[in-house]
C-alpha cells in the first residue's frame, strides 16, 4: 500500500531515508501566484534542526531545501512542487555496527518482519530525519494561510510535572523559538532546562506536551464526519 | 485539487516541467525485495526519447534516471522510490519568442486562463516530456510483472490508412523497437515510413492506432464497477 | 480493494446487485441549496429503463429512486445524500437454471474466479442495473450544471454501418430520446431499427458508437496530468 | 469535498441524519466467503444504544440494521454491503422550537455557517446518531478479524478522577457492557455511578477516558510514514 501522503486538495507525498542521498516530497494544489519566500522556508527548517544544544541529539543536519519544479521566478505557477533536502551528513559507515543489532524503541524490529529486508543505516524511513520534508511543505503552507489571515502556533507547554500555567494570551509566543526548550514561558523554562539535563545524565527520558494553537480559522473547516 | 497520482496500491506521483531543473516522481507500493535492474530502465527510457530517427521532432534528450530513495544495494526497501531526472538539454532562452504567444494545438492557452500565468518555457507542465517519469515507473512496474509471469507489448498498428492486418502471432514483437515507426510487421513499416516523410515534407499530420497486449494476466484482476 | 466510487469533490459510491432488495448510493459534495427537481431526476431514470421497445431487452424495470438523507424540504443541505432504488421485478427463481451455468460474454465465471463464490441471480453486481444509480446520481449532477451553464447531451451516432453523417447542429437534439434508438438524425434511425430488428431476428449483435457533447465548459477544467 | 468514508482497502462511507428516514452505508473491501451473523452485529448496535439506564440520555433508538446488497445467503460475495438502519424514533416535530435557536456545544452554529442552511431537526448530520453506522461495520470488521485471530476490546478506564489502576490483565473483560459505565472494575464501577449521577443531578458533565486494546495483531501492519 501507498501511505506516504498527507491532504487530498493540498497534498503532500514524501519519500527518502534517513541515509539515502536525499529526502524530498512532492506538494500538489498549491495554487498559482503565490511568492515562495525561500528565506522563510529555511528558518522553519532551521527550527526543526536538531543539535546546537546541551540537550538535543548530537547529529548536524544543515537542511538546504532544492525546489526543482512547480515554481518559476519565485512564484508558484500550479503544478506540482518537487523538492529535494540532500543528506549532506549522511554516514552510513557509522551504522556497520547495527547491521545485525535491532536497537530497542525503533522501528527496526518491526522494519525486518513487514519487508523481509531492512535498510541499517540510521532508522531508514521510520528517521524522524522525514519530518524535515513536512516541514519543508508547511512552510509553504504557512505562506498560503498568512494571504488568508490565518496564523499557526506550537510550543512546548509541559516537560514531565513542569506544566504552564499561564493562558497562551500572557506570554509572548515570539519567545517560543529563542528557547532551548521552545517553550515561550521564560520563568518555566528554566526548570524544564534542568530536569531534562538531569534526565539525559541518568540516561532517562521524560515525556511532554506541545500545544498548538490557530487563530483566525474560518467557521465550518472541515467535513461533518471524517477528514 | 491534486491529480498528478496515478494508482492506489501501486502508485505513481509526478512533478516537473519541461525546462525546469528535472522531472521526477515518487514510486509507492513497490514490494521488498524487487531487483532493480538499472539496465532495463535504461532502455525503457532510450525507447521513449525523441531524436534519432528522420521522422521524429530534433529535441535530443538522453534521460538518465537517478534514484534517491527506496533501493538499496540495488533491491528496492518496500518504501517510496523517490526518483529524478535532470533535464540538461533545457534551453528556456529558445522559448523567450513564444513568451507572449500561444501555440495552436497546445496547452498554452488553457493553462494562462487556469492559473493566471504562464510558465511559457516550452509546454511547461503539459510537455510531453512528463512521460519520462512514468516509463521509469512503467519499467519498475514491468520488472515486478515480470516475476509474475506477466508480459506487456504495445506496437503502432497503423499510421493513416495503412492498417496492420495480420495477428500479433504472426509478426515478431521484438522487431517493434527496431522499427523507426516501432511497427512489428516489416512489410507495412516501409509504407508508414513513407506515409509520415510525406506527411512532414507538407507540415500536415496524421493519426494512428497503438495496439496493447497483455499475456498472462490473471483471472478477475481489477473492480466490478469502477478501478 | 474498494472500486465503487467516482470523482473525488463531488463523488458517488454505490452498491448493489440486480437481484437483491435494492440498489443505491451516496452521493457527497453536492453542495447545500440545490434544488432537488425529483421529476427531472425520474425522467432521467426513465430513459435509462429498458423496455417498451421491439429492440430492446424484455425486463421492465420501472426504477423508483427513494431519497434517506441530504435533502430537506426539496433543498440539498450538504450532507451526503443517501439513496435507495428497490428491485421490485427481482426474481431470483428465474435464474435457478444458471445456478451451474456460465453464460457466454457475462462476467459469471470471472466472478467465481474472483471471489470464489458465485451469486447466480442475474448479473449480480456485474448487471447493467446498476447503471440506474449512477443515472440518479448524475441527475443531479446535471442539475447542478445547469446552473452553472453546462449543457450535457449523447446520443447514438452509429449502429454497425448505419453512421451519421450530418453535424450535431445540424439535428435537433431534443429528438434524441423520442428515438427508440436515441438517435436524433430522424432519417438515420429508421436505417438503424431495420438494421437492429434483422439482427434480433438472427440471434445477432452489433456495435455502434455514442457521441457525447458538452457545451458551456469552463477554460481550464481538470488537472494537467491525471484526474 | 467528500468526507464520508473511512478506510482504503476496507472501506466505509456513511450517510444519514438524526431525523431523516434512514442512516446507512456502504462497506467495500470485505471479502467474499465471510459468514456475516446477523445477531452478532445486532448486539453490537445494543451496545450503543443509548437509554434504559439512569446516567445515559433519555432517547430510545432500537436500531436494526438491513443489509440491501453484498450478502447472499448469509454469506458475503465480495462485493460492496449496502445498508440502511431506519430512524423509527425520529421526531422532528420535537425539534421545532429549535428551528431559531442555536444549542451550544453543538455544530449548531457551524452548519449554518458552512451550509447557508441547516437542518434543524436534531444535530443533522452531526449527531451521535451516525456512529450506529459505524458500528455495523465494525461488527463486520470484527467477524473478519475474528477469524484472523485478533480481539479488539474498549473500556471506560477513568471518569472524572475515578482511574482504573488496575491492569487490563486483572480484570474480566467480559464484565464491561454489564456494567453501566462499561468499566469491567467493578469496584471502581460504583464510583462513577456516584459521580454521574452527582453531576446529572447539577447540570453539569465530565471527561473520561475510554482505553482501547487489541490482542494478536499482527507485526508490521500499517505504513511507515501515513496511513
Amino acid at each position: 500500500m501507498a501511505g506516504n501522503s498527507f491532504g487530498t486538495l493540498f497534498k503532500l507525498t514524501s519519500f527518502g531515508e534517513s541515509h539515502g542521498k536525499a529526502i524530498g516530497g512532492i506538494l500538489e494544489g498549491c495554487p498559482a501566484g503565490l511568492e515562495i519566500d525561500s528565506s522563510f522556508i529555511q528558518s522553519e527548517l532551521d527550527k526543526r534542526r536538531p543539535g546546537g544544544t546541551a540537550i538535543g541529539t548530537d547529529r548536524n543536519e544543515a537542511d538546504v531545501v532544492e525546489f526543482l519544479s512547480g515554481i518559476h521566478e519565485g512564484i508558484s505557477t500550479g503544478t506540482p512542487i518537487g523538492f529535494i533536502i540532500l543528506n549532506k551528513d549522511s554516514k552510513p559507515s557509522d551504522y556497520h555496527q547495527l547491521k545485525d543489532v535491532f536497537r530497542p524503541s525503533h522501528a527496526d524490529y518491526t522494519y525486518t518482519e513487514k519487508y523481509g529486508i531492512r535498510d541499517h543505516r540510521g532508522g531508514g524511513r521510520a528517521s524522524a530525519r522525514e519530518t524535515a520534508v513536512r516541514v519543508a511543505a508547511g512552510a509553504i503552507a504557512k505562506l498560503l494561510l498568512q494571504k488568508k489571515g490565518i496564523e499557526i502556533h506550537a510550543f512546548v507547554s509541559s516537560v514531565g510535572e513542569c506544566t504552564m500555567k499561564k493562558h497562551y494570551s500572557e506570554v509572548d509566543l515570539m519567545n517560543t523559538y529563542k528557547s532551548p526548550v521552545t517553550c515561550p514561558d521564560a520563568h518555566l523554562e528554566s526548570f524544564m532546562v534542568n530536569l531534562l539535563e538531569k534526565m539525559k545524565k541518568e540516561g532517562e527520558s521524560v515525556g511532554g506536551i506541545i500545544t498548538g494553537l490557530v487563530k483566525g480559522m474560518p467557521v465550518g473547516l472541515g467535513e461533518p464526519v471524517f477528514d
